[in-house]
Order: C-alpha cells, then sequence, then structure tokens
C-alpha cells in the first residue's frame, strides 16, 4: 500500500459519518476523489485493495468496489483485471487562486461619477413587475428568444425613445443588449468585420473605450473635445471611419454637442461612409432646458444609437438597446446571438411591464427632482466654499467637471486623507492630452448633505 | 413657402390637439421632427417662417420661435439672423426595416432536442426569490458588481459545482456568465488573443460551434465522435491546441466520453500545452448510473468548465459560470467585464437564493422524475411502432440518437407533413463527415402522451 491510509487526517474529507444522511458509498466517493485531487494521493500511486480499505473502514467490500469502478468510469482511477487500482497518471491537483480583491472604496463621501442613486432603485415596482411576469408568461416565454430580443419590449422602447429621446426607432430595427458596454462590443464587432480599421474616440473620453476598441481589432484615435464637443475637424484628418462619442452630455466635460458640430459630424459620417455611435449616457436627465433629442433622430442612416437603463434605473439591471442603421441591423443581431445567445427573457419582459405601466416615466420623473436638488446643492456648495473654481456639463445627467489650477492628483490624495473620493480628468484623457487638470463630480449616489459636507471639507484643496 | 402646410394629411403627426394633456409647443416640436424625419420637408428646405406658421396654427408666434430655436439646437433646422429657416441640409429620413420574421414552428409535436420542459419553470420559486432579493438587497447589490459575478452567487454555485458535478471550484476561480454560448466566447477570446490557432470540436456536434470559432478568429477542426466520444488519435493530428466538447451527453448522440478517452484527452492537452473546454450540457439529468462527474475535476489545470442553468430551470434565465484553470482567471474575467460589464446584479441574488434555500435542488429532483418518465415512454414508442431502429446516447439529458437507414431530408419532411418535428443529424455534422444518417429526439419540452402520439403517427418513416 503506497498510501498511509491512517495518516489521513481530519481535514481531508475522507471520513465516513455513520448517522449522516448520505449513504455511505457517497461519502466515500467524494472522500476520494477529494484525497485525489487534493494531492493526498500522487498520479499513478497505488491504492488499497479493495479488501483491505473495506476493513479499514468497517464497510462492506462491494461497496469500495462500486466506488472504485464509478470514480475509474469518470477517469480518477485505473482499474483492470489482475492488477491494483491505481490513481490516473493524467491526474492533477487543483490550484486555484484566491478571488481577486475588489478595490476597497475606504472613503466615507465619494463623488464617483457615472452612478445613480443607488438607493431610488425602484424596488416594488420591479417586484411588482416580476409578479406580473409570473402571472402572464407563457412557456415559449421560458425559451429562447429572438436574437434581437422580447419583440413585447421592442415595441415599448421604441415607443419610448421616440417620444423621450427622439430617436427614429421601431421594434424591428433594433436590438435589445444587456447595456451601453454590450452594445458597443457588438457595434464594434461589426465594424471589424466589415473592413473598419480605426473608431475615433472623445478625448477627454470613456476611460475603457480605447481598450475595447483595441480589443476587438481596431484603433481607437483620441479627437480633441472642446466647448461644443468632439472637434469635428479635427475628427477629419485621422483616417477613422466610425466615431463613439456622448453627444448628450459628454463623458467626462459634461458639454452638449452643439448644432453646428453634430451636423458636421453627419456631414463627415456621409463623405467617409463611415458611422456616428451615439452613447446617450444619462440623457434623462436635464435641468436647464427641454430635452436635446439624440443624433441619431437627425441621420438614422448614420448613427448607431446606444442606451441602457443602468442610469435610469441602476446598474444591477443589465438591460439596454441597439437602434443601427437599417444596413447593420442583421450584423448586429448576429452577433448578439452569438455572444450570448440574448438577454434574460424575464429581465426583458419585467422592463416592459415596467414601462408599459407608466411606473418607468414615474421613477425618471421623480429622479429628476432629485438630481436637480443634488445639482443645486453641488453648485451652491461650491459657490459658498470655493466661489472661483470654474464649474462646467451642468445642463444634463449628474456629474459636473471643475476646472483645476491646483495639481489634479495631489488634490485627490488630499481630499482621500480627509475622506472624501474626488475622480480626476486623468484617467479620461488620451496618453498625449493637453487638456486642463480637472475634478469630475458626481453627484448621483449622494444625497444633498452629503454633497455639502464633501465640499466643505474639501474645499481649500480646491481653489489653492 | 417652399411646402404646402395645407397638404399635411392627418397621418402625419404634425396635427395639434388643443384639448389634450401634452402642451402645444411640445406637439408642435414633435410634430415637426416627424415632418423632417418621413421626408415630408427634404434637406435643406425652406420652412414657413415663425408668423405664417403660428397664424396657419393659430397659435402665438412666440410658441413657434422656440420649437424652431429647439429643432435648431437638436440639428433639425437651420437658422440664421435675417434668413428664412431651413430643414437641415445632412437630414435623412428613416428607413428602418421590418423585423426578421422568427421561423415558424408549424408542427404539433415537435421533438425539438436541447430544450427542457418549458412549462415546469419553478416560476413560484423564482418571484420568491426575487421578493427575497428585494426585501434584503443593499445599494451595493444595485451597483455594478465585480467582473466575475455576484460574490454570494459564486460561493453558492461553487458549492453546487463540487456537490453535483464533482468540479473543482471555489469562489474565487469561477466566473459568471450569461450561459454556456458566453462562456464559450470569452474563452475563445482568450484563446485567440494568447495565440491559439485551432480550436477542435466534436464532428457531430453543436451546429454553431464552427461558426463561434470562426468569429472569434480561430479555425474550427473537427474530430470524428465514435461510440466512446470524441476520437483522441485523430485528435492528435489536428494541430489544434484547443477542443471544446461535451463529455457528460455529447450533442447530437448522446453518448459519454470514456474513461479511457477522458485520460487521453488531458495527456493531449498537457502534450500540446492546451486547453479543454467542456460544455456540461444537460448532466443533471442521468438515468441508468450515478452521475459522471465532470472532466474538469480530473483536470482543473487544463479544462474550463462551462455550465448553465437553461436547461435546469430554463433558457430564459441567461445564467451560467465558467471555472478556468487558475492562469485564465483574470483574462476570463477581464473579457468578461469588457463584453458586458457584469450579469445582472438582481439576477444573481435571485438564483442564489433559489440555490441556497434548497429549491433548485427539489426542482432537479422533480425533473429527473418527469424526464425519466418522458424517456421511458419515447423507449416504449419506439420499441412498440419501430422495434429494431437502433436508438442510443439514452444515459442522460433529454435527447437520444436514432440511427437511420432511411433518407433524413426525407423522413423530416414526410413527418412534418404529419405535423411532427424531426430534427436530423444534417445541421450537426460537419461537410466532410460520413457519419451515419440519424434522427436527434429531443423529448425534453414534450409531455408523456404528445411522445406516444409524436411516435406512433411517424415510427413507419423510420424502419422502411
Amino acid at each position: 500500500m503506497a498510501i498511509e491510509w491512517s495518516g489521513l487526517t481530519p481535514e481531508l474529507a475522507l471520513r465516513l459519518e455513520r448517522d449522516a444522511d448520505e449513504p455511505l458509498g457517497s461519502q466515500l466517493r467524494e472522500a476520494l476523489r477529494d484525497a485525489l485531487r487534493s494531492g493526498r494521493l500522487s498520479p499513478g500511486e497505488r491504492l488499497p485493495s479493495s479488501r483491505t480499505l473495506a476493513a479499514d473502514l468497517g464497510i462492506s467490500r462491494g461497496l469500495v468496489q462500486t466506488v472504485y469502478e464509478q470514480l475509474s468510469a469518470e477517469g480518477y482511477l485505473v482499474t483492470s483485471a489482475g492488477a491494483p487500482t491505481r490513481a490516473a497518471p493524467a491526474l492533477r491537483q487543483s490550484r486555484v487562486e484566491p478571488a481577486p480583491s475588489v478595490g476597497g472604496r475606504s472613503v466615507a463621501i465619494d463623488f464617483t461619477p457615472g452612478l445613480p442613486d443607488l438607493r431610488s432603485f425602484p424596488m416594488r415596482d420591479w417586484v411588482w413587475a416580476c409578479r406580473e411576469v409570473a402571472r402572464t408568461a407563457s412557456a415559449r416565454d421560458i425559451d429562447y428568444g429572438p436574437s434581437a430580443g422580447s419583440l413585447r419590449l421592442r415595441e415599448i422602447a421604441a415607443s419610448y425613445l421616440r417620444r423621450v429621446r427622439g430617436v427614429v426607432a421601431d421594434s424591428g430595427g433594433m436590438v435589445v443588449t444587456t447595456g451601453f458596454t454590450q452594445g458597443a462590443a457588438l457595434t464594434l464587432a461589426v465594424l471589424k468585420a466589415r473592413g473598419a480599421r480605426a473608431v475615433a474616440v472623445e478625448d477627454p473620453g470613456h476611460p475603457a473605450m480605447p481598450s475595447m476598441i483595441r480589443r476587438a481589432g481596431l484603433q481607437a484615435v483620441p479627437v480633441r473635445v472642446d466647448e461644443e464637443g468632439m472637434v469635428v475637424d479635427e475628427l477629419r484628418s485621422t483616417g477613422a471611419t466610425a466615431a463613439i462619442l456622448t453627444p448628450a452630455h459628454q463623458t467626462p466635460t459634461g458639454v452638449v454637442l452643439s448644432p453646428a458640430r453634430r451636423l458636421a459630424l453627419i456631414d463627415w459620417a456621409r463623405q467617409v461612409d463611415g458611422l456616428v455611435i451615439e452613447d446617450d449616457y444619462d440623457s434623462e436627465f436635464r435641468y436647464d432646458k427641454s430635452p436635446v433629442g439624440s443624433l441619431q433622430g437627425l441621420a438614422p442612416d448614420r448613427v448607431v444609437y446606444l442606451g441602457s437603463v443602468s442610469k435610469a434605473l441602476g446598474p444591477a439591471v443589465r438591460l439596454g438597446w441597439a437602434v443601427p442603421p437599417a444596413y447593420l441591423l442583421r450584423d448586429l443581431a448576429a452577433e448578439k446571438r452569438y455572444a450570448d445567445h440574448g438577454s434574460s427573457g424575464l429581465d426583458q419582459l419585467t422592463l416592459a411591464w415596467l414601462m408599459e405601466s407608466g411606473r418607468y416615466d414615474r421613477h425618471l420623473r421623480r429622479m429628476r427632482k432629485t438630481y436637480a436638488a443634488r445639482r443645486r446643492t453641488l453648485i451652491d456648495s461650491l459657490a459658498a466654499h470655493a466661489p472661483h473654481l470654474p464649474l462646467t456639463g451642468l445642463d444634463a445627467g449628474f456629474h459636473a467637471l471643475a476646472t483645476l489650477v491646483t495639481d489634479e492628483a495631489h488634490t485627490i490624495a488630499a481630499a482621500a486623507e480627509r475622506s472624501v473620493g474626488l475622480h480626476g480628468l486623468t484617467p479620461y484623457r488620451s496618453p498625449g492630452s493637453t487638456s486642463n487638470a480637472g475634478i469630475v463630480f458626481g453627484f448621483g449616489n449622494l444625497n444633498e448633505s452629503a454633497i455639502a459636507q464633501g465640499i466643505e471639507q474639501i474645499a481649500d484643496l480646491l481653489a489653492r
């Protein structure tokens, strides 16, 4: 016997509990598997004979034989008539790494951009909609749905997008996604397959976008953003045939793409036979004026509209939509199918109930007031404690940009020492960028008193 | 005035309803947008002056001016002091295609493979779990979660996989996916990025797999399946460094990968420094023997285990898991992040509640009985009506393979005329394959009487 069975220690699972509910055979099988995997039995090593092991454990020989046969069928053991049972030669032990730890948010007040108010998620409405789905779903609703998504959700979402965002959409012309990230990934894959090479991004812009573009096998070309949005004249010389941008409320500067730039951008897309990818980021929330409609509404033949409910409801609901030009629709739906075989049918129906019942719009109206009050608090607090700080990008959404004259990294580090989380422009900038230092103040997930308190605690750091 | 406003017909939305709730300005804006988009106003065409339009519509001039300014800000119109307002030159009208129609299932009894019983979805348990989530979720649960998925679900799923499938798993070593398709897509992307070129697939095998592999920029190499599963000796000569297969219940033949092949496969993976992708397809349901553990359990350093709840619960729940070798964990989690920024946090918690409460296992036990009865009915019906038909692959899952001596396409067409849906081996075969004709009988989503009736109706077609 190559192994000292008596040497098995209690932390090894090979220990049969006679008064447990689990049958002894099953206990033995598991215990042996564990022993084999953990390395207590080396590859090729001889096992005790069934007779010996049965005697050692005080169980029947037949039971041990059955377990040996089963582990042999699974490939853990090698058995052959007349020869001893051995651990399989190819066997290796597990080497599972611990989970990568998530970066700790240790600050008390964190002005994280890009987050809605997480505490305001309309959980009661969501559960109500879940129950409506349960009450009404057919067997077909439990099946894989169409690649483009639930027809019911597409109908309701298209109507919403037309009504609230001025998108040219109908149920037949859109693809349900799991949100902006997936919508962008699918669109980039379609572009790559159709021969595109370079995609322009805003600079400063979405921090993950250049990586996403490179992962799709494309080149990311930064194009400067000024107070009117992406500088289209500079876009023209890049050779890019696609551009991804946030026209309603630029990430991170908060500027709204100007009318002239909108037209210039579409003109560019027509000239290069290109495509604009519109990230309609936090556009539902607008304060000073009536909503500015989507860019896609101007040129549905040149714009892929990408939206999601991550800001309107919460990121934990992974649903969104892509409204592509008609010529890309089939490719985009195919990409979706190959990426994940469609979004959750139950979630899609739940969202459809939420929207159709008016609960979604009611939530938006409620949140618009909430965010307006937070925005006002941010403005007032900064006016009181850092009166000369330039604050821009306040027309929409729930972040604003403060231009710094102080050093960005130093300001952030100093604020963190006072337990206030600030987020600078650096992650949004391309390596060669010459734009100013700045702080992106997210106020979506902080209540008014936290905003006031946070600003009071760090205002002196901003204004030198 | 370049446009005959009086010529606007009622189906155009430009018609103000004085007693509607919507303000007139908003109605006008929408009506104009529609007119611009639909092509009733051509690009560059002149609009009526605000004074004229106001008079025509019987509203104030200021209101029209406001609407013009707004549409100008959105890029629909071009206004400049002293010149008439015009439709923007870059404007194009919408050309949205109708939705691609979903292939109609016109047959009355359809032996579709790969579907669980859709009517048995544990909706009551699911809603119970949704409510538990609503009752207990924190603000953090509404945020984006870790790329690898909810820690709580990973803990519970890892325990389930160890217990039921013999997988070497812990919460830190797995990535939550939206199911097998995504798990495979992410794994293929990682392989491609790491320099792999060719991936072996089973022949016959999963119909979409060769396309998925090609989309990932890799070559798909078919390797023959015999009565022991993939023929590993033939795999050796392909040059592939990865192989994707269904060891527990081969799609579509239903064979179980033999112990010798399991060891040979792992040996191959070690020799070529390669990877085995295990599609643990419908493995929860096994009839004749105790469960055969996962391949991954034998060699967690060489196997990516991919599972999902599509068969255990239903495809409409898009959740699954990937358990990769430790060295691929970080890459796989990154791919997940870039693909969709994580699976639904709410769904993940719902599934965690379902599993932790024992409701998931109870459902599996219940369904095992259901499928066992259906399997028995299929066997008995074929024995009665087509006694000499070879039927294989019945150890697990909810499909079996009948080898045909008749022509496959002809048999399927003839059955369809009797309103019975049959599914042949053809879509599963590689172009050059020489395997026999056959029918893959899926019995997961048909009740016993439908199975008996369906077989009775078409048995004569099977046995010539």
